[in-house]
């Protein structure tokens, strides 16, 4: 059985921004959904940039069920990427941390009064705690109270910064050479590509950071702006505010994609995000197999090649850009039959492509470092 | 003298949509700014759907300062185009009125304490009131109590419905012609292109409406979305919202665009409306002369042929579109130049061309009819 350790506030130490919340130890509440209905949890835990100190899924730790408690997440989840931690029931099981993340969104993105313990622990202690729902915490007066009293923060990541302004232009400008992840519908795997690229040039020695953009991309790396909420105007200096941010620390940084230029309802959130961010290079997701827009049937998505090249010419229009390589997701083929996609998918598109959760993001890696002046 | 008629409060005759205020008799706010200053207005008298009964200016009205009190727009304004209406110094001077539109906007999109007397006296009247300023009427206590004992509205245009949702790609399905004015920069004529062929379609007998998208063509028509003010995500859907609801009432849609797909800042806007839109015809507007985004000057506008080439590609990623016209302001040419310069523009782009300030939108209208099945 875990040892029940007094939650410890980390208020002093840790370092602020306008878009951050600066987690270091954070505790993940995934309420009876971990692993398979808490894709965000998953998501943090596979890619964050912080510690994850403990998963609360009182299900799984069987409060009140008897249970067996001392399970941890690799209990769960066969994946090397993924973080090891304990799984607890309650907030004050968990190791001490600085920061509650809501890893999990209930069906109507609303919050579950039964959360409201763990969230008011948390509170007393002093840690911040974050959420992506439909339901703001900034909106709960109780919650608010309770921060207040005790030094704490509340983020509701959904809702971009109130200064948001128009671009100026100045993406282009900078020293960081910046890759963007595009793609040929939603959920094509530009976050999962983003993330992978990232973990790959570091390991290769590179300072490279993400440009979070939507939801789960903020939660694993602490900051961001969820674009797609942006006003229409500010979209692209909401991501060009986060790459001249993101500059100013790094070498490389990959800009996490939305939508895609041939999505009927997306296409100008995707827009914002390659004129704000204006990348040296791109990296083309798409999902093995699927020809039509996602809940769009009727939309067909165009030749993957016909989609890069719209890519390059509207993103060209304010900085010379191109598709250097190829991200396929081939979760739904068989083994064999996924190789032979991922050919003929880099063939298609002229470049070289690999399925970054497949075979990592190397090749990718390499492909961008020949045709950008990255140095590794 | 002016005589003094009550304000009649028009309330119980008015229709009202989601969206509009449905005005009929509108007195037009523009103090000390007529007409030079008072754009809003100068561009609600030009094409306004609904009558002004009167230009509020208490300058030129001479309040306080014993001129000449019997103005009209015409003594200011030479243009058969734009509506004459007398000039008064005070909402109580007006001929009765069913609307009050504020018609000049501050630099910093303030609301100037001394229109406070003329918005009170039209609320008491039962009149509505709409501005599309910074300031929020709604969040003026006195204003909203006003509206509420008085049955009469306060509309803030700058404001999107609150219930906004994604598009679902159905204005493709519809049976009006629709029509996009887009353009290679931001003022660059597409509210005046749009206003010229509605106003040209409806003198050959065609039922033409405009879709208005931005501030003052929401004024101008007494309906629509600023959908720039739109949350990203939302910015087509509120597009495909318009073009339905107009598509259920008339034949042909002019869809005001915004922005430029070539402008850093506002393309991601651009991108919304083209695919919320889907359009069957482009209208491409330019500015003789113009050569780099205004007020990005280092962002170069690539030729008109390739701009328009853009449009189309991105544009077809939806739904068929093709340029059929250009529209060219040559308001800062020389006689001569002009016309020179309209040849030029409509070979670059190799469709008819015409400047709609100067010659009329007749012939663009043409080639819109000999491009589409619109039967005219």
């Amino acid at each position: 059985m875990l040892h029940r350790i007094r939650i410890e506030c980390m208020t002093d130490t840790r370092e602020t921004t306008a878009l951050g919340f600066d987690p270091e130890r954070v505790a993940l509440l995934a309420h009876e959904g971990f692993p398979d209905r808490a894709k965000t949890a998953l998501g943090v835990l596979r890619y964050a940039d912080y510690e994850v100190v403990a998963v609360l899924d009182r299900e799984i730790a069987g409060e009140g069920h008897g249970w067996q408690t001392d399970y941890t997440v690799s209990d769960f989840v066969d994946d090397d990427r993924v973080q090891d931690a304990p799984i607890v029931g309650r907030a004050d099981e968990a190791p001490g941390f600085d920061t509650l993340v809501i890893g999990v969104a209930p069906i109507g993105g609303g919050f579950d009064r039964s959360w409201r313990e763990d969230v008011e622990r948390a509170l007393k202690a002093g840690a911040d705690v974050v959420a992506g729902l439909h339901y703001r915490l900034n909106d709960d007066a109780e919650f608010v109270e309770l921060a207040e009293e005790h030094g704490a923060r509340l983020f509701d990541i959904r809702e971009p910064p109130a200064d948001l302004s128009v671009s100026e232009g100045r993406a282009r400008d900078i020293d960081a050479t910046v890759v963007g992840t595009v793609g040929t519908d939603c959920s094509t795997g530009k976050m999962t590509t983003t993330c992978e690229l990232v973990n790959a040039a570091r390991e290769r020695g590179l300072d490279a950071a993400m440009v979070p953009t939507g939801q789960t991309g903020i939660l694993v790396a602490g900051w961001g702006i969820a674009v797609d909420r942006a006003i229409s105007d500010f979209a692209a200096g909401a991501t060009e505010r986060m790459v001249l941010a993101a500059a100013a620390d790094h070498d490389l940084l990959v800009v996490e994609g939305q939508g895609s230029l041939v999505h009927p309802a997306y296409s100008g959130v995707t827009t914002s995000i390659l004129h704000g961010a204006m990348p040296d290079a791109l990296v083309m997701c798409h999902v093995a197999g699927r020809d039509a827009v996602h809940g769009y049937e009727s939309f067909p998505i165009p030749p993957v090649r016909e989609v890069a090249d719209l890519y390059e010419s509207l993103g060209g229009v304010v900085a010379p850009t191109e598709v250097v390589a190829g991200a396929l997701a081939t979760h739904d083929l068989d083994a064999g039959a996924d190789e032979q996609a991922v050919t003929e998918y880099g063939d298609d598109l002229g470049v070289p492509a690999a399925d970054p959760v497949r075979d990592g993001a190397e090749a990718i890696l390499d492909a961008i470092v020949a045709s950008t002046d990255l140095d590794a």
